[in-house]
This record gives C-alpha cells, sequence and structure tokens, in this order.
C-alpha cells in the first residue's frame, strides 16, 4: 500500500498524461492498493491544486461507469500572459518576409509554446463534443497535435497532394481566397468515420480559403465541423473573409514590408 | 504556505511539464512557500515515484547554479509492452497497400501513442548533447515534436520546396535510396545555427535515402548529428542502407501484397 504522499505523486503524474479520460475510483484504488474513501480524498486535493495552479480541474461523473476526468484548462491571467508575450516576440520587424508574410517558424518549432497554443484551444473547445482534430499540412500538423493531445482524440492530415502510404483518397479542388489560385486537398477515405464531430486547427488564416476548402472535402464525409481555430488571422481581410465562427489567438496588423512595422494584437479568444 | 500534500501535486505537475529543465531550489521554494529543507523532501518523494512508476528520474545538479532536473525515462517492461502491442496493431494485413507499402496514419494520428514514441526515444537520447530535433515534412513532423518536448529543445523542418514564409533558404538535390529518383530538400537559412548537435528523427526508412539527404542538407549548416531515430524501418534493404547509426523501434518484415501477409517486428531499439 503506498503513502497518500506517493499516491498524489503518481495520480498526479496520470492524470496529467491522460486528460479528458474517464478514470474509475476502483481502477486507483487497486493500483494503489488504498480504500476508495482515501482515493476520494487524494483526488480532492488534486482538484484543489489544479484548480490553483490554473492548469483546470478535475470533473466528477457518478454512477456504476462513474469516475474522474481532468478537463484541462488555462486560468485567464496566464492565458492572456501567454498570448501577450507571443505578440511581443512576432512583432520583431526582422521577421517581415516578402510579401508581406511573416516568420514564424521558431516560434512553432518551440514545442513548449506550441503545448501551451494546444492548451488554450483545448481549454475553449473542451465543452464542445469533439472526435477528432483535422488540419492541413503542414504547418498546422504541431498545433493540431496540442490540441489533440489534451481532447484525447486522434489528428487527420489533409494534404495538398496524394500519397501512395495513405491508400485510397478523397479529393476537392478549391480557389484559395488570397491568391484565387485553384488548388487541391486529398484526405485519406480511411481517415474519417461517417458524421463525425471535427475540429480544424491551422496556424494562420487570411480571407479562409484554406479552412474552407477543408469544410468542403469534410462535407464529402458527412462530417460535422464543430470548430475552428487558428492561431494567427490576417486583419484587413474582414470583407474577403469566407470563414465565419472561428476562434483566433492572435491577430497580425498593418504589416508593412516598406516601413518595416508591424503590429501584433490579441484574436478573438479574448474578446468575451 | 502550502502544506506537503499540496506541494506534491504542483511540483509534479511542473516538473512533468518542464522535462529537462534545470529548476533551482529556491524558485520551487519562493513559489510554495515552504522552507528549502521540506522542498527536498518532496523532491526525494517525486523522484521515488518517478522510478517507481517508470516514467524518469529527478537528477540533482549540485553548486550554486544547482537545482533538479526531470530526466524522462521509459521501464523496459513498458517500453516493451507498447512495442509489442504497436507491432501487433501493424501486423493486421488490411493495412498493406500497393506496393508493399503500409498504411499507419491511423496509428500516427494517435496522440498519445506519438507521444510515448517521443517519450522512448528522449530516454533513449537523454545523455546525448542534442540542440535541436530536425525532420522532414510531413509524417515525422508529430514524432518530432514528441521527442522535442521531452528533451526540451526547438524542432527544425525540412521541407520538399521551398515557401514564402521561410524566408531565404538552403537547398539541395539528392538521389532517393528507393526510387533512385532526384530529390530537392530546403531548409530556412534562420532555423539552425552553426555547429549545432541535431537529432534527426523520421516516420519510416527504407534504404535511408531521405535520412541521408538530411545528412547532407545540415552539412551546409556545419551541424553534427548526434542521433537518428526512426519509427519503422523496413527489412531486405540492408545491403542497399545508406545510413548506419540509427535507432529504430519496429522493422517491418515480409510485406506480401499478394498474399496479404504481412510481418512486424521489435527494432534495434531493444538489440543492446
Amino acid at each position: 500500500m503506498m503513502k497518500r504522499s506517493d499516491r498524489l505523486v503518481a495520480m498526479t503524474n496520470y492524470l496529467i498524461e491522460h486528460p479528458m479520460e474517464l478514470v474509475s475510483l476502483p481502477f486507483f484504488s487497486e493500483k494503489y492498493g488504498a480504500a476508495k474513501s482515501s482515493i476520494s480524498e487524494d483526488l480532492a486535493i488534486v482538484h484543489r491544486i489544479f484548480e490553483e495552479e490554473g492548469v483546470g480541474y478535475l470533473a466528477s461523473v457518478s454512477g456504476a461507469a462513474g469516475g474522474v476526468k481532468y478537463i484541462p484548462k488555462v486560468s485567464a491571467t496566464y492565458s492572456e500572459k501567454f498570448i501577450d508575450e507571443l505578440c511581443n516576440q512576432l512583432e520583431d520587424p526582422s521577421r517581415i518576409l516578402p510579401g508581406g508574410y511573416l516568420f514564424m517558424s521558431d516560434v512553432l518549432g518551440n514545442p513548449h509554446t506550441v503545448r501551451n497554443i494546444g492548451r488554450l484551444f483545448a481549454a475553449r473547445f473542451s465543452d464542445v463534443k469533439i472526435d477528432s482534430v483535422v488540419t492541413v499540412a503542414t504547418k498546422g500538423i504541431p498545433l493540431a497535435y496540442a490540441v489533440a493531445s489534451f481532447l484525447d482524440v486522434p489528428v487527420i492530415i489533409v494534404r495538398r497532394d496524394p500519397k501512395v502510404t495513405e491508400g485510397s483518397t478523397v479529393s476537392i479542388n478549391y480557389v484559395s481566397g488570397s491568391s484565387r489560385k485553384i488548388q487541391t486537398m486529398v484526405l485519406s477515405k480511411r481517415s474519417l468515420q461517417e458524421g463525425e464531430n471535427v475540429c480544424i486547427i491551422d496556424d494562420f488564416m487570411k480571407a479562409g480559403g484554406t479552412i474552407n476548402g477543408i469544410k468542403n472535402l469534410l462535407k464529402e464525409f458527412n462530417a460535422n465541423v464543430a470548430a475552428i481555430g487558428v492561431l494567427a488571422e490576417a486583419e484587413d481581410e474582414e470583407e474577403d473573409r469566407v470563414v465565419e465562427d472561428y476562434t483566433s489567438l492572435i491577430q497580425i496588423k498593418n504589416v508593412d514590408a516598406n516601413n518595416q512595422q508591424i503590429e501584433v494584437i490579441k484574436g478573438n479568444y479574448f474578446h468575451e
């Protein structure tokens, strides 16, 4: 039998590694050789500290098939601080590329930053029924995995070109919102079940042509788009925008390549 | 001031979210309002339970700039069980695709599986000096992030084609090992510092042409390849193999598309 202090370390580790997963009291009781009443007291401590630390809470599910579920959350203080730092980091004029694009690969290359972005979206979408996270290759991939790991659902990757390792695929053509070019998107037939509730995640949205393309491709699978999250949205595209119901963490404004100026502000995630 | 039970939950959460990061005793002491001697006792408990649970240990760094560092590890029992399950899952004949390829997108789409694969590689490479993890788009990306998150280093993504959002790039041509076709690889100039120690991660290796291509591209940055990890290696390629020093988790043998047969066994990770 484990002591309380030992159990708390083991249970904290277990719960963090299994977000959104229903864990029964008998499971913990057996695993750590403790009475269910002791486990209940342990879980009350974990719950309280998770709330105090702003990383989420334990939801209790009652009944015979009941237990607890770790729901990841982020405190408002923490998320605002995190996004403020991200905005500052991105406002560096040396990031401005020809065409008014912004170099973000280093930011998206930091696994800790990516995990935090995933936690923010997962916290926002944790009340929505989501069966899978869909993104399009390649920059959205790490963000999609970060969100999916907190929601405990699989990731499905839409490609620009078919590949032999995908097996049979469904493809669509769509018009890119900003460049007005015809592009292709491809998704493995085996990847989605009929009628799944999906969350679309991407790194960047201008007019929204790419996300609209994903939505059209998902229609071929009768999937229901339950949520859309983009790390960064470009301003100045509001009249041309073809996607309405999305959540953005940051907004990139006034990219002025000639004068090497740029403004990055909080996205609509923080508007409510 | 927090009670011991409360501190253990908070510290466990903090350490798991900050692997390979040196945390000083005064940091914890201040954060949780406890004497350094109490914090030391807490850390001893966390260390013991992490070892018992097979998820790693806390390394003590002495001296003025000292503290503790959570080093992720995986117990042999756990890693063998995990890989056995993975092999079983992949041996399903319905995964065989034309050309003897194997459908693995669903396995690689499971964030929990991907995180475990990352933990295995990170555990094996935790004694090697690694500054960044490099992969090539697209299937290696989630694995690279999983490894990097446990090693606390950035991810750098080699692309097949230049993209405006990468800024200036360095590119090379190389000959694919199996198809003998000339292919291109591109890496953003800003992505790597001179002389960095990198770990290459990819999902699949046949003769090793792709990984050899990455190695050649990295030479342009005077980077040092400190480790190579591939999830799956194909057998039957041993005589043509152009990469020697790699670690594989699984080996795919005898893919027989005509008779719908396939064998998947443990990789060289388990050979020592």
